[in-house]
């Protein structure tokens, strides 16, 4: 047998970290899906130990001398994109003390379980006793992180996310989405105002929504013998690349967010369920990035999922699964499904007026973790910021206000510029999907949504994380991230 | 801050090791009853990974200094009591190497996965495949067990479940049953050939039994805020003491096996639930053996479930879930709770025949284990014994015959006999609750169940593992495991 190189020596131990993942992912998802309320406190502690355990696997005084030794090795580009991304993991692991990863575990666990009752009784105080524990602990993983790597506080934070992508450039993002999102919207509004709209009526039992979504769920490719569907208080996609776990939340007097929600989720799930297999178990062989993530839970959601072709598509199932009237028509479930009216909650928020939810977030959470604002400073400056950016009063309402995400609670601060990165790059795909592609549009009209996903899985669900964000979009587009893109595609929906 | 003691350092340790085994009982618990099929091979990776990371916690080199020190330091009496479980625990993980320890995990969980679709088709040769290896790491591992403990190979496995017990003790207690079971079965027969019997007619829907289930449950003070009832292929209570996950199968056209059996499970959910909370993260604060276990199980199903008395308690209920028809009249229930058919299948099987399935199960492992038999003797064995012990045919049956059982596809040889020790208890601790309780069997008919279960509490559930078995059940019960009892109980219920 031929002695191992230190190159083989790191991806053994990263495959060791793997597995905990798995158990990790597992359990995170159960306790979202399944566990009962006094589970709660054990399970913390076993997640928390499996944090620090995690932790200890990166920080193991041998793998700094294997990553070194593997540079001076023989590797083809995938082993070295490997030997770049384990690097990473390393050096972000290795600014963190254990005893502040499981401090931050136990206080996120804290406040997202009590979060889970207080959101439903309006109780900002009660929430803001765990949260400036949290905020104390974020601050201070910043704090370490940054410092080391010479970024702001936010912005370190922002890089375990978006790795490469820095608040000066979203800064400059977000200020020319300023400049012509509201008159956008306002345009938008003067013109929908005269559209006639069917609502949909009556009661939706939970039974027939789940058929329906599982069945849309069938159209877009989900593997059923690689994941399932289940319920949980905030939706997201979890699990494993193996095994995705994707939720959704039914109301029976609205099934539109909770079908839109679970084509949200298959589109991360379709990435994950298509990274290269015998790649999954390294860091090379994952998703690239948050917002390349979000790419493709936007590309499902708002390219396809609010596609006049594809709504026609569906439009069929709905009556199947809901039974028929007036507002099934596919027409009406386009204006249903692009009407612009600006809400409360992000989640359930129009195209358009998602990116204005996300800037709320952005604005407030760097002002947060870079000290310029305490906890307590949240609620105001949500109030003002909703008013300005939607018109819409959040007064004393918190828990259609800042209490509305789950984001916070265990301490994500940074994820959320990812939304609206995922937005632009997916308008970019199909802008470039297009060009390679004439007849797109009337392809996913009559069905043919195979060139959608085929290009999909080609410039983004294989290549993992084997090109740096940028050079994936780049190879997948022809050119860097390019905003235009994105305002180009409201426009011509919305407007056009 | 004070020094630490050696006792405190060893207690941390396996406070560590309590958090791993909630992450193993969730992720078991997900295996049975959530993952899609493709993701088996990734979970089964982490579970191995997980056995030696828990191998790990309890052969690390400073626990058997830890225990030494401890032995002289100030212990009270449940201290003390929990270093000897600790003890046991780090003498066994010691004897056995970590490669053995991930071999056998992955080995188990393949044989298992198979398993699930190789019973329905019969398919004994595919299952020998994988089953010779796990044959073979048992062995491996009673082998190692056994030198270092000077006990036989099988007696090694056994004490995994039942710390104490020889299969001297077992062959004398299963040699006596054998001299008068059949006789009983025989006569009970006879007497049952008379009776008039009306059998359900009709299909249950899985939600009806569903919701007849878990009002049985709360009859039985189940606690759903720390628990769930799902479904599996192989029933079974898993999770851990803080959130108890309880399984059954369901079939459309029979009821009553699915309704007894989540009634046996709810036995050991009750165990677990009752467990001293404060010493849940400690191993004396566990369940004291297996045997123990199924006493609790077997006091619901058998004693209490198969009563009369608590018979007509829930007849109410089937009628109210099922609908009503004359074999649901309580004294009819009883009738076929208590009709003996030697059939097939050992979880549904009566209970007079039931521990003729134990018998020769234990029958059969022994010699395998011992190296007396070979895994491809098995089936004409298992027809031999059926045949004799019930007078049922099995020849080319496997998915019936010994294909049946879960047990042996993970490796867990030495398990069975828990089942018939535990029915055994189970009949001491009714035959000392009616000595001390002369109106209990009218306290059940009446609803009156607490007596029964504040007796459980004291005596068994909150005691933990801080007595040894024997003397567990001579301070429950004024004597030894005594199976006088046992014959009395099946005597007076079937002939009396």
């Amino acid at each position: 047998m031929s002695e191992k190189t230190a190159y083989q020596a790191a991806c053994q131990l990263f495959t060791r970290h793997y597995r905990y993942e798995h158990l990790s992912a597992i359990v995170s998802w159960d306790q979202a899906t399944m566990m009962p309320p006094a589970g709660n406190d054990a399970r913390a502690a076993a997640q928390a130990e499996l944090e620090v355990l995690m932790h200890a696997t990166l920080t193991d005084a041998r793998l700094g001398d294997w990553l070194k030794s593997a540079e001076g090795e023989a590797l083809d580009a995938r082993e070295r994109a490997n030997l770049r991304e384990m690097r990473r993991a390393w050096q972000t692991a290795n600014l963190l003390p254990a005893e502040l990863v499981e401090a931050k575990a136990l206080a996120g666990a804290r406040c997202e379980h009590a979060w889970r009752t207080q959101r439903p009784a309006n109780d900002w105080q009660g929430f803001l006793a765990n949260f400036r524990e949290v905020v104390k602990l974020s601050r201070e993983e910043a704090r370490l992180l940054a410092e080391a790597q010479g970024l702001s506080r936010y912005d370190a934070l922002m890089a375990q996310y978006e790795p490469g992508m820095k608040s000066a450039d979203i800064d400059r993002l977000f200020a020319d989405i300023k400049t012509w999102l509201p008159g956008l919207i306002q345009a938008v509004r003067d013109k929908q105002a005269g559209e006639s709209l069917l609502r949909p009526q009556g009661e939706f039992p939970v039974e027939s929504q789940r058929a329906l979504g599982v069945e849309v769920m069938r159209k877009l490719r989900f593997d059923f013998d690689a994941g399932r569907l289940d319920v949980s208080a905030h939706p997201f996609c979890g699990g494993v690349p193996e095994d995705v776990r994707l939720t959704t939340r039914y109301r029976t007097d609205d099934f539109m967010q909770s079908l839109m929600g679970i084509i949200h989720e298959t589109g991360h799930a379709r990435y994950e369920q298509n990274l290269p297999r015998d790649w999954a178990h390294l860091p090379a062989g994952r998703a690239r990035s948050m917002g390349i993530h979000e790419s493709q839970s936007l590309s499902f959601e708002m390219q396809l999922g609010r596609h006049p072709g594809f709504l026609s598509l569906i439009a069929p199932l709905i009556r199947e699964h809901l039974g028929d009237q007036p507002a099934f028509a596919a027409d009406n479930l386009a204006r249903l499904y692009t009407r612009v009216e600006p809400s409360f909650i992000r989640v359930d928020a129009d195209e358009l007026c998602y990116p204005a939810h996300v800037i709320l977030r952005y604005e407030i959470e760097r002002a947060l973790i870079e000290g310029d604002i305490e906890p307590d400073d949240i609620p105001a400056l949500w109030d003002e910021k909703m008013m300005n950016l939607l018109g819409v009063d959040t007064r004393g309402n918190y828990r259609n206000g800042c209490l509305q995400d789950i984001h916070w609670t265990d301490g994500s601060f940074g994820y959320f510029p990812s939304y609206t990165l995922g937005a632009m790059y997916a308008a970019q795909y199909f802008a470039a999907m297009r060009r390679a592609m004439p007849t797109l549009d009337a392809d996913i009209a009559a069905g043919r949504l195979d060139p959608v996903f085929d290009w999909l899985k080609e410039n983004v669900w294989t290549q993992a994380s084997f090109l740096e964000t940028a050079e994936l979009v780049r190879q997948a587009t022809g050119e860097a991230l390019n905003p235009a893109h994105y305002r180009a595609h409201l426009q011509s929906r919305y407007l056009g």
